[in-house]
């Protein structure tokens, strides 16, 4: 048992839950060791949003409302990880969810599809195919989910999908908490924050929009976005956390 | 296979025997989140040896030489990664190797005993003892091993177990990328390097003081350290990259 008091509870806390879940098969092993990578560059940031993700988070929302078909891809950790916040944002918004997987087997598949099931994501289902330009079953993808999406968000994604769904013409909006990661700098839109903090930020920014009458501010806010800038705040964030950390 | 002309080729060969390890019990799976948080600390280091954490290693070996009873204590992430490194420095300095791990069982504690001897490192072996002031098997040591040392190197350490030693009146030298944790923040000397080059550091080192005449370099050396200078470095490095990248 880890004690309620210790300084890194919550972390510690995670870190056991994923061991459980790649011990269910939920996440691939190498999912533990990109969740340590994410953690560390959280540690950095501060281990809050930043007010720089929040207003990428109201970016996203924009994007989203705007969007034609978008899907919400989710992989084992954002599963792991956030299956409730996405219950809550696939509630509110609608936006179907399809369960794709770098580390692709049918076994993990279910196993994710079911951990989502058990929060109340509805999971798109039917028979993938090889849509995605990228090799042996990375490739693979729903024909009415992915594949007909015109806008994918796509946490913890791999640098290399992340630019083979752009090179199918799809908007992508991705959550990395890596400033530097391919990923993040080859999104239309990078939330620089820790998945289970952002999802209920874009929830909450879908909400606010919908109050407005008309589609006409997310369509500005999406013409205004420049991902260069998240992605510059971030590494300012943590420049600076270290050298006040000098002090 | 990951191709030869992956632009994270180093990085994803290194996660794939991770992964191994793992599988075979060489390593827990809290190990591969810790492999991760470090593989992000060295990203933002540049992932190479600085010239800060060259001196460190200098002023390890100092340590080393000027030690009555040294003890090299070595757990599942270090022995996965540098058995070999540990091997040379063993063959060159004659130190001790004692395997110790947080996550200790029977079986883990046989599984990086026969790894570190498969690459030809000499293991201490004895019926271990609760001697370090903490709680059910993270206490356990050989008492003629880290029982009896006066200094312990102990790379990728736990924070409380970094504490426990140096309660213990035992001077501690770690080899930690995260020049903000604890382990790094408590230890006698931090080398802020991956441990793959680190050892290699400590080993040269250690020769070039061994072709002086006297101890008393290696003593002046030792009444010198001041590792806050060291962490300091680390994190001035960090920051930099951060705003380098920026531009």
């Amino acid at each position: 048992m880890i004690p309620l008091d210790h300084p890194r509870y919550r972390s510690l806390v995670t870190r056991e839950h994923l061991v459980a879940m790649a011990v269910r098969g939920v996440i691939a092993p190498e999912g533990l060791i990109a969740h340590g990578r994410g953690e560390a560059f959280d540690y950095l940031l501060g281990e809050s949003s930043t007010e720089s993700a929040h207003r990428a988070a109201r970016c996203a929302a924009a994007l989203l409302r705007t969007a034609k078909r978008p899907v919400f891809s989710v992989n084992g950790n954002t599963a792991a990880l956030a299956a409730k916040e996405i219950a809550v944002f696939q509630e509110t918004t609608g936006i179907p969810v399809e369960v794709n997987l770098f580390h692709r087997t049918p076994e993990r598949v279910e196993a994710v599809t079911s951990w989502l099931a058990a929060h109340g994501v509805r999971v798109l289902s039917g028979v993938p195919e090889r849509l995605v330009p990228l090799s042996h079953d990375r490739g693979l993808c729903l024909p009415s989910g992915i594949g007909a999406a015109d806008l994918v968000i796509v946490p913890l994604e791999d640098g290399d999908r992340c630019g083979a769904l752009k090179r199918m013409g799809k908007t992508v909006i991705t959550i990395d908490l890596n400033p530097l990661s391919r990923t993040a700098r080859t999104a239309d839109l990078t939330i620089v924050d820790e998945v289970t903090r952002a999802i209920p930020l874009i929830t909450a920014a879908w909400q606010e929009l919908a109050r407005d009458t008309g589609s006409g501010r997310a369509a500005e806010m999406v013409a205004a976005i420049d991902n260069r800038v998240f992605l510059a705040e971030a590494l300012q964030a943590i420049g600076e956390r270290c050298f006040r950390a000098l002090d």
